[in-house]
């Protein structure tokens, strides 16, 4: 039967300052690291065996999966990267204090961008803007494709895709997969897939570095969910 | 210009140990993954942009390329597994001390196994097999296509046809390919790549952890090749 695990993970070293992260590309801290190796070793203790991973282009979900396949030594799986994993993209919020932000745009305004389904957050700036567009790991993409500051339907409009094209595939042909990336990414992810109303998923927390397993019938609706 | 650059892992357990290798999954030494971060830092400093990584399902290769990748901030480049770069199979030979094999086998059978273009090696124990056709690894090839203890020779014809199919491709793209590999499988590209003739390739030797870059001209003819 196809197995999903979905990872959210661990601690960034942007979490542990409460900055706004998004698409910032920031490593785990050492707790972050060491909540993915545990992981890694239950995953061996369980004997779970994984089929192939698909992953975000950030380090903080790259570094975990890594983590997790070094620990339960299955390091030759099939590890695939896309930008449509990425965290949830928090344009001009990027890189601002929490706190700094609720000073600057008032207390509702950033509880509005940060737990609502379709409210974009503010524009980046121009030096943001030129960093960006001359990133090299979205030199691949489309400009007209690249995402802007992001609400987390636009989230879920980039991630479903890739769920249809790519990780059901795997899931249909019977596969446990590894999903590793982030917690808005997969909040998408598990609004389509376990059907969740847009009111609800904005409160849907997600554990950090601790896999989320999904029994799945073969036509992938869910039968069984559990953190391992 | 489209650039090669082929990497020899870093010391492994078994190298230290003086073992004799081949497909068995023994990871880096302390020693051969700090020669990995070491490279990584000088692919970071001379701003050498990696377009894709091709490496084996072995973990020594995989850790290589982590910390490679790590350590220059290239974690989002695509790296593809494939079995065709593993290390040359050592057939009944994997596991032994290379003194043992001497003295069970003699100083000059042993030295035409390590040295000959192709010379087989002897073949694995039914134990050696047994575990060689439960190996996870290995789950999606035909037991048929699965090698045997090789040869020089017989390497070089597996990974011939990966480097047409998969490596060059990229390469007459004008990309820049990192291939981080085995002794015996880098020997069997180099080969190829220079037209090296049997008697001499046997004897070619490879830095372990460190990149051996080759600049080409657009039909994959050498221009120039140096160390990192």
């Amino acid at each position: 039967m196809p197995k999903l695990i979905l990872c959210r993970h661990g601690q960034s070293e942007w979490n542990a300052k409460n900055l706004f992260t998004g698409w910032a590309d920031v490593d785990l801290s050492e707790q972050g690291k060491q909540e993915a190796i545990t992981s890694g070793q239950k995953l061996k203790r369980q004997e779970i065996e994984i089929d192939i991973v698909y992953t975000s282009l950030l380090k903080r979900a790259i570094n975990t999966t890594y983590y997790l396949l070094e620990q339960s030594d299955q390091l030759y799986i099939p590890v695939v990267k896309s930008w449509r994993l990425n965290e949830r993209h928090y344009g001009g919020l990027q890189g601002l204090n929490k706190d700094d932000a609720r000073k600057q745009y008032g207390e509702q305004q950033v509880h509005l961008w940060r737990r609502s389904y379709d409210v974009k957050p503010p524009e980046q700036n121009s030096k943001q803007w030129q960093s960006y567009l001359e990133d090299r790991k979205y030199a691949h993409l489309d400009r007209r494709v690249m995402p802007e500051g992001e609400s987390l339907k636009d989230t879920l409009d980039r991630v479903i895709p890739y769920w249809s094209d790519q990780v059901s595939q795997q899931l249909l042909a019977n596969k446990t997969v590894l999903v590793s990336a982030h917690g808005n990414s997969l909040r998408a992810l598990i609004m389509f897939l376990e059907n969740v109303s847009p009111e609800d998923i904005v409160g849907y927390e997600i554990k950090t570095g601790a896999p989320l397993i999904y029994d799945l019938k073969e036509d992938l609706t869910v039968i069984d969910k559990y953190y391992l």
